[in-house]
């Protein structure tokens, strides 16, 4: 049996190299199929080769490991594992790559030993849509779910999609075959990936299990009021739109703390004009609720919906609502959930159930097969930062979790004879 | 006697053909000694050679028009009547202007008669402060209150104040020796402003008369928590600048709504990140208070301030706070503004005492010699927008109203021994 600790040090060394592969210097910055994201992959591969696992590149720019299985009375299955390999501008060094190295580490952990299913490590190409402000290109289109049309979008310096990915040296033809087939017999997606939030932190726990990710509501609040002088109009006959929004931002914060597991967020808001001798005529706010019971989120909208129309009638502005985003809950698949939880036990560490906050691949492949993921402790809950870390602990005991879950799933009849959606 | 309608309506043709000289095509814009400023010049100074005046420019570019006194016991008098000619980018037709035009229409109205004091119409130079980012060059200059470095000023294209008076053909050393002096016999400022907000029309007045313009106290507010993700940070582990922010906006409502006469804005907010789903990690605030009575004032500043420290303290926050402008209250000359009081009841007007929450060449003028303000109503509290109004109605009232008070003065022993400060 491996030393765990010693496994776990490797893979912060490797999170590191993997950080110096970045499209500037002095930071982490690493976008879909960027030049850097080839020394990603070349690195990867040359990690995993000694291990007798083929490598490849799909055509959406994931890359994909095979370690064979023995298969199940001649039928070939594979388990999928990983997390994905690009990253936010100013990144830190663990967010996604952790994932993908900590399912590498997993291959190491197992020394040799076969399982009835491959083990697949996937480090997808694209989950924080910021190239092309489109999140999870590379899942997507591995889940069969990626609209052709995407592959038109264009990033900031006027290359689409299906362009990056021919000047790649991949084929944007082959992604409308690529999605995951039957005869693939891909019976599940395990992600490890960091919390990015100070939930495990709070609670003094190494991981946690991913129960759901919880639906997104993002909307665009605009008060219209009347912009004015600051210092010649008098208070009662003002219809100030920042005022208006104060009060609005008070009754999100009540609202999300009145509702147990509940976030509301307004992170932007702009005045105009927005200079300190005139009252603002405008004032444009955003809202961002999360919750893992669609209801909940939904109902928490209406609310502050009605709030908002409300507060600007009762102060004689009008208020513009505008839906970006409304997407659902997406629940993991409980008997992996449950098989995690039990080997998170037999590695030592308590199970902690839990939502994400955040999005993930594994809501991707959830709509096609059975997904799951496992949160690690993210020192002071901070993500997408330069001051991004992870425990070395935490990620031992990570793949000690793995390698238990993997005995667990070889010997499960049930996960054994899945059958892939199609 | 004059029909003042048909003054008043030469008066609205006389600011409509001033509007034309402009920076810009399809706007107004004419700040400080712009090469429109030129043909505002030109145009006045013909509209009263006429009646016997002698027209110049200062040092600080104040357009200067005397029309001649009779003189009392051989000491020469001078009443100053007058405004500002620059205006905001975007602006009307009427602030600053009106006031100008108005007092070139009060040298009409008195049809040549001659009286004790000489009557100088100044148009100033210098109000709004666009081009320097310094307000009341032109009143500061003539107050003697105009510190040298200001001539150092550079505007956006790199010129500074002094080398925008040589260009304009004027000569810069000048301005240290061009304060009114005590030899010059200035015994009063009159200046006609539109009021700016609200309040005239409102309580259905066509003029008001200023006591006094209102301390003005500025401060910025940065309210620094901790940037973190919107969908992984539970409510109770959350410092949001931008949540602080707005419990803090509605104490500065209600602070203004609960003192009689105080206002307070928050004009500016910003926040930082500043995107959807980023709680916010810090939100910037301007804060502008104002009131006549300067302990007023500073006590809702001091409030203010503690509620900012007390808000940021129970949420975990910091706060820092720079004051920026701590402007006391002037008050307007109290004989004078009795007479204006007399005045407009003379000219059927119910005087209507008020305080200017703008600040006005008059709160300069006033720390040199006896100064005083009258308002004309504002349809719809509308000033530097470009649907800035006046009504034809109250030019009258205010031409009728100031040849009331000219023969007043006239007539006031009182005002004419007037010894001004040196």
């Amino acid at each position: 049996m491996h030393d765990y600790e010693v496994l776990a040090r490797e893979v912060m060394a490797r999170c590191e190299t993997l950080a110096r592969f970045s499209e500037n210097a002095g930071g982490i910055r690493r976008t879909f199929l960027s030049p850097p994201m080839r020394d990603c992959h070349r690195e990867i591969t040359n990690w995993v080769a000694p291990l007798g696992c083929k490598s490849k590149v799909d055509a959406a720019g994931n890359l994909r490991i095979r370690y064979p299985g023995t298969g199940v009375n001649g039928r070939t299955l594979s388990l999928l594992v990983g997390s994905h390999l690009d990253t936010v501008p100013n990144a830190g060094a663990y967010d996604g790559v952790l994932g993908v190295v900590i399912s590498v580490a997993l291959l190491r952990a197992i020394d040799g030993r076969r399982f009835p299913f491959a083990i697949e490590v996937v480090g997808f190409s694209e989950e924080e849509g910021i190239r092309f402000g489109i999140p999870f290109i590379g899942s997507r289109a591995m889940a069969g779910t990626l609209d052709e049309e995407v592959l038109e979008r264009r990033d900031a310096d006027g290359i689409s999609v299906r362009e990056a990915i021919a000047d790649f040296g991949l084929n944007p033809a082959e992604i409308s075959s690529m999605a995951l087939r039957e005869d693939e017999n891909a019976i599940g997606y395990l992600e490890f990936h960091i919390e990015q939030g100070p939930v495990l932190e709070n609670s003094d726990r190494s991981l946690g299990v991913v129960e759901a990710i919880a639906g997104q509501s993002r909307l665009k609040f605009i008060f219209i009021g009347r912009a004015n002088h600051a210092g010649t109009t008098p208070m009662n006959l003002r219809h100030d739109a920042v005022a208006a929004a104060a009060e609005w931002i008070g009754a999100v914060e009540r609202r999300a703390k009145s509702v147990p597991d509940l976030v509301a967020t307004v992170g932007a808001i702009q005045a105009k004009p927005g200079v300190g001798n005139v009252i603002a005529g405008e004032a444009e706010l955003s809202l961002d609720v999360r919750h893992r019971d669609d209801e909940t989120r939904k109902a928490a909208v209406e609310y502050l919906v009605d709030q908002a129309k409300h507060i600007a009638k009762s102060r004689g502005l009008e208020v513009q609502i505008l839906e970006l985003v409304n997407q659902q809950a997406v629940a993991m698949d409980s008997f992996l959930s449950g098989q995690i939880a039990e080997a998170m036990q037999k590695a030592g560490c308590e199970p902690y159930r839990m939502v994400s906050g955040a999005g993930h691949d594994a809501m991707i492949m959830a709509t096609k097969i059975p997904s799951a993921m496992i949160f690690l402790r993210t020192p002071g809950g901070i993500s997408h930062d330069p001051a991004e870390s992870v425990r070395v602990e935490d990620i031992a005991k990570a793949i000690e979790c793995g390698v238990q879950l993997l005995d667990q799933l070889a010997a499960s009849s049930k996960f054994l004879s899945f059958m892939p959606r199609t």
